[in-house]
C-alpha cells in the first residue's frame, strides 16, 4: 500500500480519544457517566431557530452564495452592530462552522512552515487546523496563578521569529473562561503592528459573560483593519453546535477575496441552516438572560463543590462555560482513565477532558483537567462530588 | 499590511467569475439570462427529504459523530448495497459535501508537492482543492474525438513521476458525461497497483445514466482495498446541492483513521441535513425515473438544436447532466462574455461556462463550453436557439 502523507501522521487525534473505549466499557457495565468533557451543552436551541426548519418553503434545496446567503449576512450586520461591531455584509464570509473560518484564515495568510503565536491553554482543535494548513503553533503559556491573563508582551515578543505571521487569541477563552481586557487587546494590537503580523480573534463565546465584564472585540480596536480577522460561530451562542454555521470577518479586502475563492471551491455552507441562523438573530434577550443565568448557576455549584476538595486549584471563569482545574494528581490523563475504568460511586462516574490536550508545550497541563458546564446544576454538583470521592481513593493522588 | 500566503495567490477564482459582472449588468438592462453555466438543477428535491426538516423533533441541535451519524451511515450501507457496493458503516466518513471528501482524501494521502493524475477536462474545483492541499494536478487529456474515453494507459504511465501519489477519475464524468468502462477501470486498477498509487473515484452522478450504460464503481474492482477511495455526495442524486452532505468511503483503515481525525478537528457535518439525507435514502425509484427522463428529454432537445448549428462538435453524454461543446469560435471565453455584454435575442441571452476552466493544460478547451441541462426543455431549446443566432453574428466566429 502507498504511504499516507506526513500530515496524516501528524494529525492529532481527539484528546479524549484514549478515553472513549473506557467510557463505552463503563456504560456497558451499567454505569452512568457524566459527560463534562465536551462543549456540547444541554441548553435548548431558540424556538425561532428550530421553527425555521419546520416552516421552510423550499422545493429545491439549492446552493447559496459561496460567502453565505446575502439575506443572512445582512442580518448578521445588524447583529454585530448591537455589540458596537461595525462591518458590512461583503466583509463576512459564512463558513462551515467556526472551524472552517479558522482554516480559511490560516490558508489565506500563512505559508507552510509559518508560525502563529497562541496563548496556551487553547482550544485543542487549533492543533488540527495547523496541521492541515502546514503551519506551526508557537505557544506562550498563560498561568492559572495569573488568572490566565495575557502573558507579558515581552514574553510574546520573544516568541516572534522570521516565520511568525500571526497572533491568535480566543476571548472569552475556551478553555480558561478568561476575557482579555481592552488594555491587553491594545497591547496585542501594538505588537502586531510593530511586527507586521496578522491578528486573529476567536469570539464565539461573546454572549456568555457572567459578571458583567466587557468583552472587547477585535473590531473595537482602531488602526488594524488590514490585519484584524474575527472568527465566529453560532454554535455556542444559540446552542446549535450541529448547525455548522460560522463566519470569518475582516476589513482586509485581499483576505476576503481569498476566503471567497476558498469558499467557491467548496461551493457553499448549508443553505437551510443559514435560513434558520437568520431567524436566530431575532432571538429575544430573555433567551440569553436565562442561558447565562443557567451557566452561572452551574458555575457557582461547581465552585461550591470544588472548594470542598483539598488540593484543587481553580478559578471562576469570567465567560464561556469551561474551567481549567488543577488537580492534586501526578497525571490527570491517568486519573481520567481511572475514573472510567476503576472507579464508581453509587453506579456513577465522570468523564473529564485531560488538560494536556489544551497545551502545545510538552508536559504542560499534566495535572489539569477541563470541566464543561454542560449539564444541569444537580448533575454538575454530583459530578464534583464524584471527583471528590474519587480523589480520596485514587492511587495516583499527590 | 503583512503579505498573504502563496496559496492565497494561487487559489483559482471561479471560472465564471469574470462573467458574473456582465451577467449582472445584462439583468440590470432587463435581459433574461438563461443560466446553463452551473450545476444547480431546477429539479425538485424528494418530498421525504424536504419533510424531514418539517417533521424534526430536535430540541437541542447537537454535534453528531465526526464521521457522521451512525443512523445515517447504517442507511448508506443499504443504499450502496443496491448498487452492489459492499461496505460497512465504519468505512464511511460523512463530509461537508463531496468537496470535503476530496480535500480529506488529498490531505490524508499526499504531501505538499506530490502529484495526482486526472483526465482533463475535469471538475474545475479539483484545482482549488489541490491548491489547498499544496498538491499538483497532472492532467492527461481526454478528447472529444475519442468520446472523452480514458486516454491510452501508456499516455497516463508517461505522466507518472517520483512525486505521483494518486490517480483520480469522475464517472459518470462532469463535465463530459462519459462513463468509464469496466475495462478502463480495470486498466487503471492495474496501473495503480503496478505503480503503488492511490486510486480516487468521484461517483456523485451514479444515478444519472441515460442509455442503460452500466456504471462501474471503484468498489466493483477486486484487489485494491488498500488504495481505492470513493468520493460521493447527495447533491446531484437528490437535487439537494445546498445540503452539503457528501462522504468518503474506503476499506483502507489508515485513511479512515486520518479522515476521522480531520473530521474531529472540524467536529461534524450538519446534523439536521444528515437526518434528512437518511430519509432521502428511501426515495422511491419513481423519483429517479422521472428525473432521468427529464434530463434525457433535455439532452435530446439540446442535441436536436445543436445539430442545427454549423461548426459545432458535441457528443451526447452517457450520464451526468453536462456536455462539453466545441464551438466554431477562436475564444469561447470571449464568446461567453460577448453573449452577456453585446448580444440579445428578443430580450434574452445565455450564460455559458467557458471550457478552459475544465482543463489544466494551458490553451486547452479554448474553443469549448460546458452546457448544463439544468433548465426545463423549453428553456434548454430556447438557449440553444440563442447560441445559434448569436454565432451567426458573433465577430469572433471562425
Amino acid at each position: 500500500m502507498p504511504e499516507l502523507s506526513k500530515r496524516a501522521v501528524q494529525m492529532p487525534p481527539s484528546p479524549i480519544r484514549k478515553l472513549v473505549p473506557f467510557a463505552e466499557a463503563a456504560k456497558k457495565k451499567g454505569l452512568h457517566v457524566y459527560n463534562i468533557n465536551i462543549g456540547q451543552p444541554d441548553i435548548s436551541s431558540p424556538v425561532n431557530f428550530l421553527n425555521a426548519f419546520k416552516n421552510h418553503q423550499i422545493n429545491v434545496l439549492e446552493y447559496g452564495h459561496s460567502a453565505g446567503l446575502w439575506e443572512y449576512r445582512d442580518e448578521l450586520v445588524k447583529y454585530y452592530a448591537r455589540f458596537n461591531i461595525h462591518i458590512t455584509s461583503d466583509e463576512i464570509v459564512v463558513t462551515n462552522g467556526g472551524s472552517e473560518a479558522i482554516i480559511f484564515a490560516m490558508l489565506a495568510t500563512m505559508n507552510p512552515g509559518d508560525e502563529i503565536i497562541i496563548p496556551e491553554p487553547f482550544y485543542t482543535n487549533y492543533n488540527g487546523f495547523a496541521v492541515e494548513a502546514g503551519v506551526k503553533i508557537v505557544p506562550v503559556t498563560s498561568r492559572i496563578e495569573n488568572a490566565f491573563a495575557l502573558p507579558p508582551i515581552k514574553e510574546i515578543e520573544n516568541k516572534i521569529s522570521a516565520k511568525t505571521k500571526a497572533v491568535m487569541i480566543c476571548s472569552p477563552n475556551n478553555p480558561t473562561g478568561y476575557i482579555y481586557t481592552k488594555k491587553e487587546m491594545e497591547d496585542l494590537k501594538t505588537l502586531t503592528i510593530e511586527n507586521d503580523l496578522f491578528f486573529f480573534c476567536d469570539e464565539v463565546y461573546r454572549e456568555l459573560v457572567f459578571d458583567g465584564d466587557v468583552v472587547t472585540s477585535i473590531f473595537h480596536l482602531n488602526g488594524i483593519d488590514d490585519r484584524a480577522v474575527m472568527l465566529d460561530s453560532i454554535s455556542k451562542r444559540y446552542s446549535v453546535c450541529g448547525a455548522r454555521i460560522g463566519c470569518l470577518i475582516t476589513h482586509n479586502k485581499s483576505i476576503l477575496d481569498t476566503a471567497l475563492r476558498l469558499g467557491q471551491a467548496r461551493l457553499c455552507p448549508p443553505t437551510m441552516e443559514q435560513l434558520a441562523a437568520k431567524e436566530a438573530i431575532n432571538t429575544p434577550q430573555s433567551y440569553f438572560e436565562k442561558v447565562i443565568a443557567d451557566y452561572k448557576n452551574r458555575r457557582e455549584v461547581v465552585f461550591e463543590e470544588l472548594a470542598k476538595i483539598k488540593g484543587v486549584v481553580a478559578l471562576k471563569p469570567q465567560g464561556a462555560f469551561y474551567t481549567i482545574v488543577k488537580l492534586p494528581v501526578k497525571d490527570a490523563d491517568d486519573f481520567a482513565v481511572w475514573l472510567l475504568k476503576d472507579f464508581e460511586s453509587k453506579g456513577e462516574t465522570v468523564m473529564l477532558a485531560p488538560g494536556n490536550g489544551f497545551y502545545a508545550t510538552p508536559g504542560k497541563g499534566k495535572d489539569e483537567v477541563r470541566i464543561a458546564f454542560v449539564l444541569n446544576t444537580a448533575a454538575m454538583r454530583r459530578s464534583m462530588e464524584i471527583i471528590r470521592e474519587a480523589l480520596e481513593v485514587y492511587p495516583g493522588r499527590l
